[in-house]
């Protein structure tokens, strides 16, 4: 059993955190009701992106993990007995916040925890303000049609991170995120890094030979314009789906199986080599 | 002085040894002529593509770093003040071949010598069968633009290698390479595996902010017709050049300078998470 229906909600933030967890909520029941098995939200689902300002009002529409967020959650993904990834607003303790993501199984059982590595800090991107860098690892679980890993938006760029989780053993690689224009930025500008963040994405499905999904939020907010396109690609980089730059439930049907076949063709773990590999763990070698 | 003009030589094998490096050597004359102070040769530059089968007679065809076939290039490099990337077939010692390249400077001087550290075995690619792995890790060289590193062929599928080069300083990375399609493989096929092919060297560029250069050989080998498509992109992945299916001097400027200006845009090097990346040393984790 390894087809699974996937699906990938792409929205705009309704302007309210009430209004925008209603409106989640209506879109993963439509989302099951079509028939998706495994349902993925974007990057801070119920909230703006954060990240456009710096802002201390932000950090008191933080969750605790076993918070009521996420139990809510938790009901909808065992009423619908669907697979749920759900990034949010993480709060650990007194001051110690995170970029997070938890999935949540058919039984509301919450069955991987994580947190975002790689935190940006760049102009509409003040994510290291709010943010502690990830101390979970990156960790797979098992589904009933495979393994999934997820990493979260700025995670996207770095094949070091969908490398391990594909060493773990992920089949599907998703990636909720939150990535726009801001207004500074020409129509080349965008098209150019809309392209980039695809390329770089379809690269480490070719790389390590998995399936791929990101997630990516609409709308403006605060000056920064989320360009949508979701998409999910196969295990040699070929895209199987993607959205517009409008509000839509992108559904895919993958076989995980098909991660296997594309290994015998291009064998590529049997060629990594290991013993030459230890710069990688510095930051600069010079 | 960061601005470059670098040339790729794609061209098919011609029959037999001798002619091919004359030919190779009127290309590069007439490179250098057009302006080139960059020259790069595809793999195994002056042979066929000894890995479409498996026939102990090419053993007899290699070179030593420091034989006969060098010094010719190094004579050439130096009498046209130009630097010349020139991969071959070496012999190391008796029994001891490895699929390398060296970059001879404008004063004909040996300044980089790298051996392939990825090697494949796959049909139509027996390379297991002539050469060790590569021992001489990721070097890279001052050039009077910037730092070059070079990977051949089979190490484009690896993002680590790309990587390691890059935090060597690598500003351009070349892949001399032979490429593609199998008499069995069918025109959907042959398509997938070029645009997967071209997406993970982009996404090189894009990952670590360098220019990459590739550059593949033409024509009917034992039945293998490569693919030619040579192509140079930017520090962020975008296509500057890119040559067709048939014999072609592929020109390109560079201005390695950009390198840092894409950077500080898209500051990856900042937020790689070191910590973390000790998986990588493994072949895999479970």
């Amino acid at each position: 059993m390894s087809i699974c229906s996937l699906a990938c909600i792409q929205c705009a933030y309704p302007g309210s955190i009430t209004s925008s967890v209603e409106h989640h909520i209506r879109l993963i029941r439509a989302a099951a009701n079509e028939g998706a098995q495994v349902i993925v939200l974007q990057e801070l689902f119920q909230q703006p992106y954060v990240g456009a300002r710096v802002d201390e009002a932000h950090f008191s529409d933080a969750s605790a993990v076993d918070g009521a967020l996420i139990q809510q959650m938790s009901a909808l993904s065992k009423e619908l007995a669907i697979w749920l990834v759900v990034p949010f607003f993480e709060q650990a303790g007194p001051g110690v916040y995170y970029n997070a993501a938890v999935v949540l199984d058919d039984q509301g059982e919450r069955v991987l925890h994580y947190r975002k590595n790689h935190i940006p800090e760049d102009p509409g991107f003040h994510e290291k303000y709010y943010f502690a860098p990830g101390d979970l690892g990156y960790p797979v679980v098992d589904t009933p049609w495979g393994k999934l890993g997820v990493l979260i938006c700025w995670d996207q760029w770095f094949p070091e991170a969908a490398r391990v989780l594909a060493l773990q053993g992920a089949q599907l690689v998703v990636y909720p995120t939150a990535i726009g224009s801001l207004e500074t930025e020409s129509k080349t500008e965008m098209a150019a890094f809309h392209d980039a963040w695809q390329t770089i994405q379809r690269s480490h499905a070719i790389a390590n030979g998995v399936f791929v999904a990101a997630v990516n939020r609409v709308g403006v907010e605060s000056g920064t314009t989320f360009w949508g396109h979701s998409f999910v690609a196969g295990p040699f980089g070929e895209i199987l789906a993607e959205a517009g730059e409008k509000e839509e439930i992108l559904h895919a049907t993958l076989d995980l199986s098909e991660v296997e076949t594309v290994r015998k063709t291009w064998p590529f773990f049997r060629d990594r080599r290991i013993d030459t590999y230890a710069p990688l763990l510095k930051r600069w070698t010079q």
